[in-house]
């Protein structure tokens, strides 16, 4: 059976309600809802779930109609990057289905989107403009200036009408598996977290396959990153950097925190990396071995 | 289906045929062989393997008499501390089985043992005297020491004759899972590998549920260790005061390994305490979401 993961990011994360209505749209459909994130400090959510590719497109659609239904962009407030009441809508291989089945999943859900009157621009690996690829390309200056500008030729959806409304568009994609990945820093001092994310991004020269910005949340200073690919940029070689900058920045890492489901994988090569360990202790696990002998990968829980 | 590992240490370490031939005579039984790991420098190798008690119980059995045919202590080297050839049989419950049943397994296995003409000394969970808990009490002085007071009352076997011929004794016991971890630090003096292990083990007054010494492997000092609860003394916990004892002995711990195989979940508990994450994120894995919401508990590769 072909599974497919979508993680639609939606505009509010303040009113339950709403989320709780979002999330029972996609309820009605025969799919696996995995995770419900609220983050009320970005004001935003994310829904993990999974299932069919088919199947998928359809709470995916149904998903986004509801956040329109409920979410104002006009009134909405939040320090993180958005365009719409459903913001992104990306589609991520699992099993047993390609990344080119993803692209069509990203189309199909695009066309039917842009259906409801709602501009759809898509991105990374089912961007048909090189530039729409970037994701931050695609949401510069958010909902505000997308307003001011969806006439302009570069900004022309590829879905749906040229014409925004309270509900904004939705940037719909496809891409490898990512981390969301925040770090809070010691200091209320935006500015050196604004300083940290610009030296550690790949637009920055920094780290390739990360995104950072820098945030204030709570009065604390937070560098917000995605990691996209964390095979070639680990979670460790960030932490690694992120540790270095924030002592040359005079202050350190607190906590971090991740947002949505991280793969168990990611976790698992930065124990490795950080402990100095062989690279092939991945696969010297006891649960990876009685899986590979016994075809039952149930986690042990020795509590 | 009840499934309990056994773990059995033999005191071979460089001969690959003696140690394939004591695999072979635990393959002739219905259990998964999950681990063959030979430790030439220690001299010394593990076999994992798992299955249903009455089967474990068989293979363990032959796997001792298997390795008393081949290995001889009164020629046998190595720093690891040992007194058979089969040196340690553990029990351990992995899934639907008591700690109560695997001593009974220990139990079972030592009258076998015993009746081989091999010494039995039961430990931990099955250990009859209260002082025999403690391996590394069971195992003083080695093959050695043993070999001169067996006749002590103190030494008297728990099953088996009070005699020791060239294959010595074998300690068979019930555990929870253990980490047996080894750290290399950047000095050839072995001296500072055994003064960072007393002052880091539970019996120096250290770290509670940790054992350590101090060794020298290819001369290189090392930090050789077993975290027999790491829930209760976690993988970063150790490796926190490990960099520490280091520093303060002018010298930093170059890289780690694992023998045997490892409980992911100490793996996974690791990258959530040092990347500063929230507890709750072990369970914040997309596998484990997917597992629970699918029943389909296989890893994601993502390669």
């Amino acid at each position: 059976m072909s599974l497919v993961e979508c993680i639609p990011n939606f505009s509010e994360g303040r009113r339950q309600w709403v989320v709780d209505a979002i999330a029972e749209s996609i309820r009605a459909y025969p799919v696996h809802v995995l995770d419900v994130n609220l983050d009320h400090d970005h004001n935003r959510s994310v829904i993990t779930f999974a299932g069919e590719p088919a199947v998928v497109a359809d709470a995916a659609v149904a998903a986004v109609r509801t956040a329109a239904a409920h979410i104002d962009l006009q009134t909405h407030s939040g320090v993180h990057p958005r365009i719409g009441a459903a913001d992104i809508v990306p589609f991520v291989p699992l099993r047993d289905v390609t990344m080119a089945e993803c692209v069509a999943l990203a189309h199909a859900v695009g066309r039917r989107v842009g259906a409801l009157g709602i501009p759809v621009y898509l991105y990374e690996a089912a961007a048909q403009r090189p530039e729409r690829r970037d994701l931050a390309y695609v949401r510069r200056g958010g909902y505000e200036a997308l307003a001011r500008e969806i006439d302009v030729p570069e900004r022309e959806p590829d879905y749906g009408p040229t014409l925004i409304g309270a509900a904004g568009a939705v940037a719909i994609g496809a891409r490898a598996p990512l981390i969301a990945f925040n770090a809070y820093l010691e200091t209320d001092d935006v500015e050196i977290a604004k300083s940290i994310a610009k030296a550690i991004r790949a637009s920055g020269g920094g780290l390739p396959y990360l995104k950072a910005i820098g945030v204030l949340v709570n009065g604390q200073a937070q560098v917000s990153m995605n990691a996209t690919d964390f095979r070639q940029t680990s979670l460790y070689t960030i932490m690694t950097r992120l540790h270095a900058e924030a002592a040359a920045h005079g202050t350190r890492v607190t906590h971090t925190e991740l947002i949505g489901l991280t793969p168990q994988a990611a976790l698992l090569d930065y124990a490795v990396e950080s402990l100095g360990l062989p690279l092939l202790t991945r696969q010297r696990t006891l649960e990876s071995r009685l899986g590979e002998a016994t075809g039952d990968y149930r986690p042990l829980t020795f509590e």
